[in-house]
């Protein structure tokens, strides 16, 4: 068990008014313990807040007009993850829970149907089961270079596979879609991370549903899975965007940072 | 308020043991109350139910073996839908619940974000609210043919625009990507019909979020909005596939039938 | 018959050395007299002159270092086109000559192979020949906006007709993959006109083989056809670009200005 | 030199009227003599002959009615191709003949403005020249599985590096977007060889232009380069075609037969 320090810090300046749509506050999850947090903007502006449709994102919402915007959100939490054995099972459909089987299906950015024969002819021979998520997340790091700015926010797998180059998105849904085409559910999970450095941006691995239950899983491995604090999960990125704007508005900074206070 | 019976026959021919999931029974909607339904499948086999993980969605999943495989569901429902006045308006981002904006977003086959600038120079000009996406649909009427056979399960709107030629399911993609290209949420609504002669395939439509609710369209003009029990709903058809297979399965007769019993 | 002087300025800056293909001298083309050419550029440097492996484009290569580099282009050219009758034919296959027939091919930007279904129900009913072609003018000028910075140098005919909006490079490139559709051969012109005001640009029309010759067709219908001197035909755009450049450029300035001499 | 027999047979079974254009005539090159030929269709039906605009493919257009169609193409060709000798080196764009530089241009199948980051991570730091573009070979053969029935006559290079899967016509491909991406002019070869077993179709190659002349390179590796008789040259697959026809046709059995009649 960690607990940990979160401060995230987002500056924005808009030319006019605009609305925000943010994703960063911790995620309601068995694995994390919100002991503490705050959510605030400057120049004070009311939040509103909701879920996403899933119920499993927490959105909140503001508006504010022309110039500089802050947001910061502060907050403690206790994480404790079951750590995998490495022996969790593939699950045959007739055995899935029926809930976790549209995680199965292709999505925007991870269009599982384009890759059925790779994903056949590469993992398809491989014994099943962790082991086999763990040699997507091998195949992905030995064939995709990690490079930031050689993807965007509108990239999908089929252009990860052509360039061979992405950032840690780009490498959760590749793991996503060779996943699903084996019929492995599999989904996308963003979180703030403290072992990248510099902590510049929010993080992103995927969960793997083996032996009944979700497993996480980096493809970057830049990351050790277990140090991550959940914000987001869904089908792939097009569910958990950190923040959607409606207006025209920069970033010049962000600053996702992560602090451990305990370890246990 | 109508009373009307559903008598939807699915009839499979499998090679081999597959699995099958269904999304055919009807919603849990306020709109609609189930006065009796039964799903059976013959040679009989055990059902596992379960909800799409928006919660809006109710699969049914079983497994059989080689050979013919039979899908019958019927129910009686009651369906009584708030009738639009036809000025309900839009609302600005500032006022929309946060649960509906991500349904402003880009998704698999509703690639908003790639009609932006037709959708501002088409519709960006006409009066707020209900009348702007009756002109939608006016607009998808008059520019794209019903035509069966022109588009198939990975169509998307981008390729619709392209060949101007769909089945409902792509005029109701197109009302949606139209909608949140312009900032109202929109969301895809599969069911049954009883107004489309010959009744041989479920119906789609839209949900545009008007006046503080959402409102049920029909781009193709089939049939009337009313006429419609709800099956699903969702961000688009990848949320929504009457039936996921996993197998090797022909389909040699599907009959979604639709009986009113009473109106009043 | 028209006697025409042109005046091309090309201004760039480059960062450091950078090689140059340009396709901006007149074509030899039957229907044009070159009275007077003279292609210079500033800082003075070798020029290369060559055809693009058609015969039809001609090409000069030089090479510059870093700093300003200036081109010139002047001509003077007398045109003369045969007026097309409107009552041009279209040929069977079988009547063709072989020559034109990789016309009909589908090419880059040209993808006539996915809008074979859209083409035949739009046009397939129309009378055959010029009017054809002129119907599929019309159609473009009715649907799609002419609208500068709706699309670039990767927009292919498909982009086209989702974003119904293009420049005069996409409207020829939307006739030619009609025309193919039909079995039409179709091909791509670029030249210098005088009739779009300002004449900012280079035009870009095309040219359908009808009645055993090839006639121009514009389909913005910004400038009468043969208000144009050609300096270059191709498949599409692929196969006429005015400058191919190797290096880090940037063109603050270009004007291809054109003047009537005299007219008889 | 050797000297070679062709016997090619396409058998066809038409609905109705059709018209063919073939492209299976033994090139017009300097590294082959045709020393006999003959090309005859049954039931006997014109043949009109001609040119690819480019002036490299021999194309021969006839007109058949419904039924069996067979087309038989004799020849007697001895073939001498120059040995590279593994030291030919890139040129820089200033030395390139004008003429080949559009074959650095992107082309339909060959999307090389889409694989320049990727090009230059995995290309950019080796020694250029011959080893370059045979290296390049090898990644192909590395990374690329010969698999029948993975692509299709729509297949990009895009597509290829997805499924990472495909026949001879995409491995030239693959090989022809990477030199070009590194402003290697590079273009598409067809031929008939015999080193392939069985030989049930047309082979594909591709030309990289090292040393101030063409090399062939073969990404398949079956077949060494030497062992092909040319037929058709293009910027790739959408120029070379064997067969282009218009009607409702099936061809039930074809064979590009060659045999080896002496070798010096």
């Amino acid at each position: 068990m960690k607990t940990l320090k979160i401060n995230c810090e987002l500056d924005y300046l808009a030319a006019g008014d605009a609305d925000y749509v943010f994703n960063i506050q911790v995620a309601d999850h068995p694995w994390q313990t919100i002991k503490y947090e705050n959510l605030r903007v400057t120049p004070p502006a009311q939040l509103t807040f909701g879920l996403h449709p899933t119920g499993l994102n927490r959105l909140a919402k503001t508006r504010s007009g022309p110039g500089g915007f802050e947001v910061r959100y502060d907050a403690i939490v206790q994480v404790d993850y079951p750590i995998p054995t490495g022996f969790e099972e593939e699950m045959p459909i007739s055995a899935l829970p029926v809930e976790v089987i549209p995680y199965i299906w292709s999505s925007r950015y991870c269009e599982s149907d384009a890759v059925l024969q790779v994903a056949a002819r590469t993992f398809g021979q491989l014994p099943k089961g962790f082991r086999r998520v763990e040699a997507i997340c091998i195949w992905i790091r030995d064939n995709i270079v990690y490079l930031v700015g050689t993807s965007g926010s509108t990239t999908s797998t089929r252009e990860v596979l052509v360039n061979r180059a992405g950032v840690c998105r780009d490498f959760a849904h590749l793991g996503i879609t060779f996943c699903r085409a084996l019929n492995i559910p599999a989904r996308f999970v963003t979180g703030y991370t403290w072992t990248v450095e510099p902590p510049a941006d929010f993080h992103a691995v995927f969960e793997a549903f083996l032996g009944g239950r979700w497993i996480l899983f980096d493809a970057t491995l830049l990351a050790p899975v277990t140090d991550l604090v959940r914000i987001a999960t869904g089908k792939d990125a097009a569910d958990t965007a950190f923040a959607t704007i409606f207006g025209d508005v920069k970033m010049p900074r962000m600053n996702p940072a992560v602090q451990v206070l305990a370890e246990a």
